[in-house]
């Protein structure tokens, strides 16, 4: 089986993660190669048994490299061209590419076939738009979309190791009935909801809003879906949910999704309400796929839906995907 | 100053509210009854330092009594028609006879004019609904509603002191890496967000969710309103927040919008974007007001909001609401 040289730059929650998938999927590493910053370099990362140390990246570092995934963050600013100069093609989970015409922006589930017109580039969508639009590809096919309010409920994972720690350890003093100290969010994440992800813009929303916004309708490939979004850190570990509202330009039943979502690839449907059965995120970490439930017609509109969509934003969200690209790249005879 | 004979039924953590509110707010109460089922019969409470005796509540506990504050739950199925009988005027905060013709539901800030007409009887609405109208009466008046999409994230004390209890005992049994456990919500709470609220209906709603549809129309007097509501638990103790997408009939600019809610009775806006100041659930535990922020137009429909709405559930959303209406009751001679 022919194997390929593979870069992960970055070695946080993502990083990690990315390491998890290549290795449980089977991606065909031949040689592997893990950066980061000098910060972290030195260090070891195990991936199938085997250690490996982590580099510091440099712009040297691609040479021979067939694939590099980018974690996240500043790095692809600073090492994706020179990587796709030595040769390699990147897939970058930052949001430095993302709404660059040049580049794809791909979820293997819903615009696989934006992979061949590449040039060394490819951007993973956002956490929280991927599962979304997972989750909405189905019906978009079937009725079309006019237009979708959407509110999340994101874990902590998505703003990194140190998030998740900081939510143990409010936790924890909240608990003990101590002072609560932190320094990732802005306010305190235990046992509260926070509406600000990323900065806030001039029009009012915070760029994870307008994410959602623009890259929804450029993975889509339609400029006239129309996304407005709140979204919002819950104090949860791992796996963002959203309240899903999508107005369709047809008529969908609530079981016509159902059936629709049922058959998806990617999807996993939780949705029986007798069984109290509905995606929850503490089960959903841990999973490749995107979970749908609570699907019902919304009747204060002609063509109304609403659902409840939950994934592992640091797996579908982020790694899963990246590393689907980067099979997509194998099975086109791209990579 | 003439004074009321006032009776406190139930003791959880909405009755223990009513009696801190009624003291806080100086309500003129001469005599105080607490009653509640024989499980708490002979436990004490206190109230303007001095102890109660807990009763059980019988139909013959209400004579003389002239308001009677039911906390929730089957008591005012029970008893409510009695103490009506005995010449008590009953603010129930259950879901018994809300949306009951013959009954006013009222937000002081909202509907005060609707106490004219009890019979007896008046109910105070859903905690999820309350704070959501609170913030869109100054927008209804100013440019009509047409349809309103709202997500909740709604703290466990809304389901009871046992509910804050488990979030308590599960979020230290996740931290401590220990099995979770748990009898209140169906799956497990800590770090987790559960799409269920209440029972479920036939039309794949909850019924909080339908609580919010129906109630909203009822309050605002405008069958013509259309809600669709995603109710959500998230680990949070106290503290309701709400995702609130609201289509107006006429034109606001989030600008004029800020500037109605600065001005309206009952609520504090706290949106300043570069201080990071928006609405949150433990900052706004222990308050009476609700507090409205993220303000901004949504570009999607001609005549959309998108705001941030966050209140104390137990106050707010509950005891301080009741009190309110006993206030109303007093000011327009009804009591």
């Amino acid at each position: 089986m022919k194997t390929y040289s593979v870069a992960v730059v970055g070695t946080g929650a993502v990083g990690q993660t990315m390491l998890k998938v290549l290795e449980e999927r089977n991606f065909p590493v031949g040689k592997l190669k893990v950066l980061a910053t000098s910060r972290s370099a030195g260090k070891t990362v195990t991936f199938r048994d085997e250690e490996y140390v982590i580099e510091e990246t440099t712009p040297a570092s691609f040479a021979g490299i067939d694939v590099a995934l980018f974690a996240g963050g500043e790095a692809s600013k600073i090492y994706g061209r020179a990587a796709v100069e030595a040769g390699a093609v990147v897939i970058d989970n930052s949001n430095n590419f993302r709404m660059d015409p040049e580049v794809p922006l791909v979820v293997p589930e819903v615009n696989p076939q934006d992979v061949r017109w590449h040039k060394g580039l490819i951007a993973n969508p956002n956490c929280s738009t991927i599962q979304m639009v997972v989750a909405l590809k189905p019906i978009y096919d079937a009725a079309g979309i006019k237009r979708i309010v959407v509110s999340t409920y994101q874990a902590v994972s998505g703003a990194g190791q140190e998030a998740i720690d900081e939510l143990r350890q409010q936790s924890r003093q909240v608990l003990a009935g101590e002072e609560v100290t932190g320094k990732v969010f802005p306010w305190q994440i235990a046992f509260n909801c926070l509406p600000h992800i990323d900065v806030f813009l001039e029009n009012g929303y915070s760029k994870e809003e307008m994410k959602m916004v623009n890259e929804t309708k450029k993975i889509m490939g339609d400029d006239q879906i129309q996304v407005t979004a709140t979204t919002v850190r819950v104090p949860v570990f791992n796996g963002h949910s959203e309240a899903v509202n999508v107005e369709t330009r047809e008529k969908l039943t609530a079981a016509a999704a159902r059936e629709l979502l049922r058959r998806a690839p990617g999807v996993v449907v939780v949705d029986d309400l007798e069984a109290k059965a509905y995606p929850l995120a503490i089960q959903a970490d841990g999973r490749d796929e995107v979970f749908v439930g609570r699907i019902r017609e919304d009747f204060t509109i002609a063509n109304g839906l609403n659902m409840w969509v939950v994934a592992d934003n640091l797996r579908k969200g982020a790694a899963t995907n990246a590393v689907q690209i980067a099979e997509l790249l194998v099975q086109e005879g791209l990579l």
